[in-house]
């Protein structure tokens, strides 16, 4: 029977697995594409484009994003500074447990504190045998693009003083100093962007 | 220049990626194996070539466990009742997320509570786009025979109180009732333990 075959044709060797030989193996590399930028900025898009395009090609790819994670890992989590720091750290555990496992993470958040952003590029590169890769994609919409698309009327309720810490309202977003990509949505097509991040993980080595 | 032409080739449709789509482009199937037994019965040494095993034949598989989850995720964590109850459940959450992502989870804890283990079990059922496999393995040996390797030293330190509330000394350790695996490691190879699991893997489609 195949199913007996297969079963018993077991190796292995002592102790963990290297990262070189799991991506090896694999035919993948992991990394982390870290999407920051205002509410409505355009994140979620661009991230769920470049994930059908990069699933279809046949590369683990997974999208962290508010759907999966506030409804899920953390939704035990408020929206209290030390609670919106926490959220962005477990984030960053998981994207580089991902990108560990020879899966390319994206995570789509705001994430408006460098501090915070920073930590988890920190927590990839002291990563357990090595760096892992860490690319942040900073989506820079200007708000007054993002104020009139408004698409949850989220702006709206920041305006009239019925969502209180909006960022780019009444709390601030800290753009990245040195981020690896920069899209514009504002005046770049999303299949331009889907493009942008493709030759980026392509120049880095994450796309054979 | 091969690069750009690939950069180019950009194609997605609105929203999100079923997950059907996802494991028939990635022609993988994502499920959790969730390892409980006593503390050095021998989860890790199991799941460990387990893992070897699945990856070397390109599978994407990855392992939770305390090395990649106490040291990280969930480092702000102790030892309450009511930490390790948010431990488990954090664990769950992300082998929920790796099998989603049609990566195979192999999570390997003591996991004691049945009731912290149904409620990974749930979250899997209760996944969006509809239920993911979550795979009970009780890996079942006997305490003396843990007892006797104790490789840390840890009962060693339960006997003698300086070690509060070790499983299956102090605390108790509830045995699942309906695992979907019993691998019993006093009286069996690991390569065995390791075929089970292939089989157990291939009779739920998992592996093609």
């Amino acid at each position: 029977m195949t199913t007996a075959v297969k079963a018993t044709n077991v190796h292995w060797h002592e102790g963990d697995l290297t990262r070189a030989e799991r991506f090896g193996a694999l035919k993948s590399r992991g990394a982390t594409l870290w999407f920051t930028g205002l509410s409505a900025s355009g994140k979620s898009t661009i991230a769920a484009a470049l994930e059908q395009v990069l699933v279809t090609r046949g590369v683990h790819c997974y999208r962290l994003d508010g759907d999966n994670i506030r409804m899920g890992l953390n939704k035990n989590l408020g929206f209290s500074a030390e609670d919106r720091a926490e959220n962005i750290r477990r984030i960053g555990e998981v994207a580089k447990l991902f990108a560990d496992a020879g899966v390319v993470a994206l995570t789509s958040f705001i994430s408006p504190y460098r501090k915070d952003r920073d930590l988890c590029r920190d927590l990839h590169a002291k990563a357990t045998g090595g760096a892992l890769p860490f690319l942040e994609v900073f989506v820079d919409t200007p708000i007054g693009v993002c104020e009139q698309r408004d698409p949850k009327g989220l702006y709206k309720k920041a305006r009239a003083g019925q969502i209180k810490g909006f960022t780019g309202i009444d709390d601030p977003y800290e753009a990245p100093e040195n981020p690896e990509l920069v899209l514009r949505p504002a005046t770049m097509s999303v299949a331009d962007s889907v493009a942008a991040c493709l030759r980026l993980l392509e120049s880095r080595g994450i796309l054979g």
